[in-house]
């Protein structure tokens, strides 16, 4: 059984650990967001495509969520005595070994697909990982500040740097109207068993991989084996920042607002257990649904999500 | 009174130590090598500059001599876990936070001898620290290896990737010919008291500076307040290649030897009690000399030697 996954971060990468004990992890494909991929001390950073690496390899830090277990952050505590202008932005010293080989492969003329390739096989990945698109695509965040000043920011600069403080207007994801979906990304959807969406921020992650141009419409056309798990339980994101962008795209914070970014793209949608009660709301949108603890504290847990929505987008959901 | 050197790494940065306890740190200039100045994994690295700021600011490691002491390297040791191209060359991890800083400002715009101003401020070091030029500038290395293949190799890649185990043939600085000193470097020599030659290779490390046209010049115009101290003790360097680099210019490994690559340079030449029997020859050479101990343990002893260079440069040798 193929399966195709489209991912963001941290969310992603707990989900994917539970996915790889039930698909074989060389069936799987991750479609991973790069639209908050970030420049910072002039080293290319990708936050999903190395959270998702991470969390495969089984080196990520469950306690912290980004980055890796065992972490220290000697180069970045250096950068911040110098006052470095991007020192907002923590990069660990095994983290940064990776920035830097990512940097220099891609200065050399290198694809992001082949380095984060190259990554992955580093980490002994047999999933195969690949970016959202080749091509700059950049989330930013059009805010207004405690002051009322209006800003345009990148997503980084939004969520690290401000710490999500200013209201957010609007969210643009620039240069993806022009960009190519990554090799092998349409293929991976169209010739998958099931399609999945991992429980990622709607907006901030999975939103930039939508809009790049032929992946929404490879979703919709395969629709009927595809289905999400929702990032969001009991009206709160379970990690980032879903409670603060939702409402910006005019969407509820709830499981049933998140399953409607995705009408028409899935069939099934798997929400957690305390949400039960909006099961009917959510099947009325014209999803399935199953209900199952969403809470993926460890590999276990994630393992039933996993098999909750491989079952929903193959056979349909239940309560 | 106001001095200035010229200088190449660690045996430079020791004898610094020394001098700054003499004169003023505000009126000293130190004009550095850069011509072994390498690329690692995209970072500009300025080897010999950031060994004169780290001795200079107390930070440098006295039992390893290169970096900074307390250093770790784990990004690093990742990077080689990876086998990154470049991983032969050792990146402290606070060390990386200096060439992370350095290259983002390059890229930026800003000049080398700017970005050495900033990094210097950053370590509280008063004295000027000045790269020898702002034009990129290569040490070359015309090497045969043991199996009599030809190579032409960057100075790092001779030194540290393969141990100086080539023989060398030639050695050429890539680019002096056309580069400009760097802004300050000519004045302070027109405008000094006394100009010195840190204790350091003749060929690696002070050779590229006088390579830079204009320096070799204005040395020469006043060689009667310039003086230099011998890298060679009994007739192998202190630390480093000179054993191996001396020979191929034609020139023997003592103190006699290193002095005649200044000849018409300085007047006085400061060398080791071991080495009081070469005295004479120095001094048919042209030289006064100086006769102190000069293994700088530690700054005690570099302070000796600073007292001692400084007053053959202003008054003429005795042994």
């Amino acid at each position: 059984m193929r399966v195709a996954a489209l991912a963001g971060g941290v969310g992603a990468g707990k989900f994917l650990r539970g996915l790889v004990r039930v698909v074989p992890p060389e069936d799987l494909t991750v479609i991973v967001n790069t639209g908050d991929d970030v420049r910072i001390h002039g080293l290319h950073v990708s936050p999903d495509l190395d959270s998702v690496t991470y969390w495969l390899a089984g080196v990520a830090d469950r306690e912290r969520g980004w980055g890796r277990a065992g972490e220290t952050f000697r180069t970045t505590e250096e950068l911040r005595r110098f006052g470095a202008p991007d020192s907002w932005f923590s990069l660990g010293d095994m983290d940064l070994a990776v920035h830097l080989f990512r940097s220099e492969l891609l200065e050399q003329g290198s694809s992001l697909s082949a380095v984060t390739a190259e990554v992955a096989r580093r980490f002994e990945v047999n999933v195969r990982i690949i970016p959202m698109t080749n091509d700059p695509v950049e989330t930013r965040m059009e805010v207004v500040d405690e002051g009322g000043q209006a800003m345009d920011l990148h997503f980084q600069e939004y969520w690290v740097k401000r710490g999500a403080r200013d209201e957010v207007k609007a969210i643009r994801y620039v240069g993806a109207e022009s960009a190519h979906p990554a090799g092998g990304a349409l293929e991976a959807i169209n010739e998958a068993d099931a399609v999945l969406i991992c429980p990622s921020n709607p907006v901030a992650s999975i939103g930039p991989i939508l809009a790049i141009p032929g992946i929404r419409d490879a979703l919709a056309e395969w629709r009927n084996r595809a289905a999400g798990v929702s990032p969001i339980v009991g009206g709160a994101p379970v990690r980032g920042m879903a409670d603060k962008l939702l409402p910006a795209v005019g969407v509820e914070v709830s499981a049933a607002g998140a399953a409607s970014c995705y009408r028409g793209l899935i069939r099934g949608w798997v929400i957690d257990e305390l949400d039960r009660s909006l099961a009917g709301v959510v099947e009325q949108q014209g999803f399935d649904v199953v209900v199952v603890p969403t809470l993926m504290v460890d590999d276990d847990a994630a393992e039933v999500v996993a098999r909750a929505v491989l079952r929903v987008a193959l056979d349909g959901g239940h309560r």
